[in-house]
């Protein structure tokens, strides 16, 4: 086989074998492959797209390029969540306790990576002695009691994905629907996961700002799961705005905690129940979506999802009173309430520069050695389609540095607007897609 | 400028701006630009194409990555003469005497190169005492007493082409119109010429195997040299079958004497006769292509082109007493006629497969280090359209080395295909591109 045929192969709008896939993923991971020849393969992928085949080949070459994780002696079917990002994306924190609450097993491995907020782990940290560093079979034995844990990942898994990741990067071929497929499938199977769901966000906030797009990258990732034996649900869901009302990591613990008492924001309630939905019934623990549903609905209502919670939290160390005394919490020195300069109807939150703000006041990281502060971040008070009176509060900056809160009031104004005008409020939900 | 945007821009179809091609070859031919990114732009090309801007743009780029031919030394406009390269091609040993004759001045610098037979340099060492080993006075002083003078490439020209080619080759990036086109003009350019004739095979024995791609990229080749000051022009000439009847070094010199003398095959003389108009034509030795064409035919009846024939090889150390006298030329030991296995018309001469067969003999390189044999090759006794008899000698192989001849035998009456049928002669000039 010869890498150059294969290139030309894929150029000429034919599909790569099972073999060749292999072939190629292989030699790239070895270094046998030079990245020159796999670039051009890249763009000629762009260009030319692939099968369904070559996706789900494309996977599981990745899948077996690096450790895989046994997660067999975790009981039950492992269901894994996974989300293309946003800002302000509260669900992984209450997901976990909630489908755990009518028993189905969550074994998140979670990594800290940059964004607006830190990620899963770094928020949980928020609560005093959570522990993340978790043995195998620390990890193992929580999930089979609690049915919920979380640790930091190990191992090494899906290197071609990292190296194909990196290339693309600085080749222009990030943005390509079978390529971005492919790569996160891998990740969630790898991680071990028997079936998984995914939200996938579109618009100003989303990595997807298209909603076709959206759609698209969602039915590809579906239909990999399928073909390659782990069942797949996704669910195409609003970024335009921030979800819920949090942004930052203690105060999505807290916006957390309301949710799983039934007293959280509509927008992440909703999302959650949704998504929720997809994970009980994958794990067969309710026969249909609608049973699932009322199941969670179910567990927010007696408590039950409260409580888990709290087992989860005591079970890694974690002070589970912050659940009834949030201001256990870190608390952030200075609380501003930024007032609306105008009268109007709220008609658009740029998700992407909010986010930005909450990362100015120290809330993610920017670059891999930023230091994050659990404490600081934003709360709204207005979602779209709100009324508001100039001098109302919009938003309630937390922050401990003040040399960042001048910035980050213009860069609220700017982005939070307001018009005269009747406000079309976007649908949260903009498409599901259950099954082939 | 970070390569990255640029290739992001090409991708989506956007011209990239002189600055951004200059920025592009310059960092690949230093370094500094890697590899892996210029193979996913080279791809992005072959997928969105070049503006006619940014044809230019590279091809001068090219040009000015390396060293430049000054030929300011010699009188008159130089008028470099480019082929695609086919099976058999003698033109070039043809044209330089007959323009010369007509006073057009012809600098050419040549090379070795792989092949069917060898380049025009290793031709040259047919003749007895011929040096292409001439120091830069020497040429000019050559081309400006007898007009034409023959010496091996030396300096490094347009080095960016070399390093893009060789990743074009092994990165499926080679089949593109506008990097082929920029690619033969830059080293056109560099190599000092003031106007340019090409001359665009089509057909099986060619690079150019589809007549309508031969088209474009005459086309594209024109545009470019007609966009950077170098008026060019451009023939699309047939390479289904060999051009002319002779396919080897010491054989490709006795027809070259043959077609000077008016004696040489139709289509190699017709296609000397059309290219060399174009030459004296952009050198301003004629006001008129018919004019240009009249004055070589003159030429060749007076008996002043291979005059001048002779004195180019006698200006070079060679013996020019070949020209009269053929035989003193390299002979190969064995010459075997191949008789027709049956009778009828020829309809096809697999011009690669012949082309072949005389490298196997050792009339050309397979490999850089393979040795020429300038006394072997083929002779063709009947080309296409042509009635054969069985048992009529269809090719005339010239051989040192008998272990090759059954293997040629072969593969020849393979490549000579006899038809009961009414043949149509394929036209020998397929389109004419003399201006915009």
């Amino acid at each position: 086989m010869r890498m150059v045929d294969l290139i030309e192969k894929k150029r000429d709008g034919k599909s790569l074998s099972t073999e060749e896939i292999q072939y190629t993923v292989n030699g790239y991971t070895t270094g046998e492959i030079p990245d020159y020849q796999v670039s051009a393969l890249l763009m000629a992928i762009y260009f030319q797209g692939m099968s369904e085949q070559e996706r789900a080949d494309l996977t599981m070459s990745m899948v077996e390029s690096g450790d895989q994780i046994d997660l067999s002696a975790i009981e039950g079917i492992k269901v894994d969540k996974h989300s293309t990002g946003g800002v302000g994306d509260t669900t992984t924190l209450i997901l976990g306790p909630l489908v755990a609450a009518v028993d189905v097993p969550v074994a998140k491995m979670s990594g800290r990576g940059l964004g607006h907020t830190g990620g899963t782990i770094d928020k949980l940290e928020a609560v005093p002695g959570f522990n993340v560093e978790l043995t195998s079979e620390e990890f193992t034995k929580l999930v089979n009691e609690i049915k919920v844990a979380v640790m930091g990942q190990s191992g090494n898994l899906t290197p071609a994905d990292k190296k194909l990741y990196a290339l693309r990067d600085v080749t222009a071929t990030v943005n390509s629907i079978p390529l971005i497929a492919s790569s996160i499938m891998s990740k969630k199977i790898a991680a071990g996961a028997d079936a998984i769901v995914l939200d996938v966000k579109t618009g100003a906030g989303a990595f997807m700002k298209d909603e076709e797009q959206a759609r698209e990258l969602a039915q590809a990732m579906v239909r990999i799961g399928n073909n390659v034996g782990r069942k797949t649900m996704a669910v195409i869901s609003d970024m335009s705005q921030p979800l819920g009302m949090a942004i930052g990591n203690a105060l999505e613990i807290k916006e957390a905690i309301d949710t799983l008492k039934g007293e959280g924001p509509d927008d992440l309630t909703e999302l959650c129940l949704v998504l929720g939905s997809y994970m009980v019934y994958l794990a067969e623990k309710a026969s249909s979506l609608e049973e699932a549903r009322e199941k969670l609905e179910e567990a927010i209502a007696n408590g039950k999802a409260l409580e888990r919670f709290k087992e989860f939290l005591a079970g890694q160390g974690g002070d589970s009173s912050v659940v009834d005394d949030p201001s256990k919490l870190p608390q952030a020195e200075h609380k501003i309430e930024l007032p609306s300069k105008e009268s109007g109807t709220v008609y658009e939150i740029v998700a992407d520069d909010v986010g930005t703000a909450a990362m100015w006041l120290g809330a993610g990281r920017a670059t891999k050695d930023s230091k994050i502060d659990l404490a600081v971040g934003l709360m709204l008070n207005k979602k779209v389609g709100d009324q508001v009176q100039a001098g109302e509060t919009l938003v309630t900056i937390f922050a401990n540095d003040p040399s960042q809160i001048e910035k980050v009031k213009e860069k609220l104004l700017e982005s939070i607007k307001i018009s005269k005008e009747k406000v079309t409020v976007p649908a949260l939900i903009v498409g599901q897609i259950t099954g082939e």
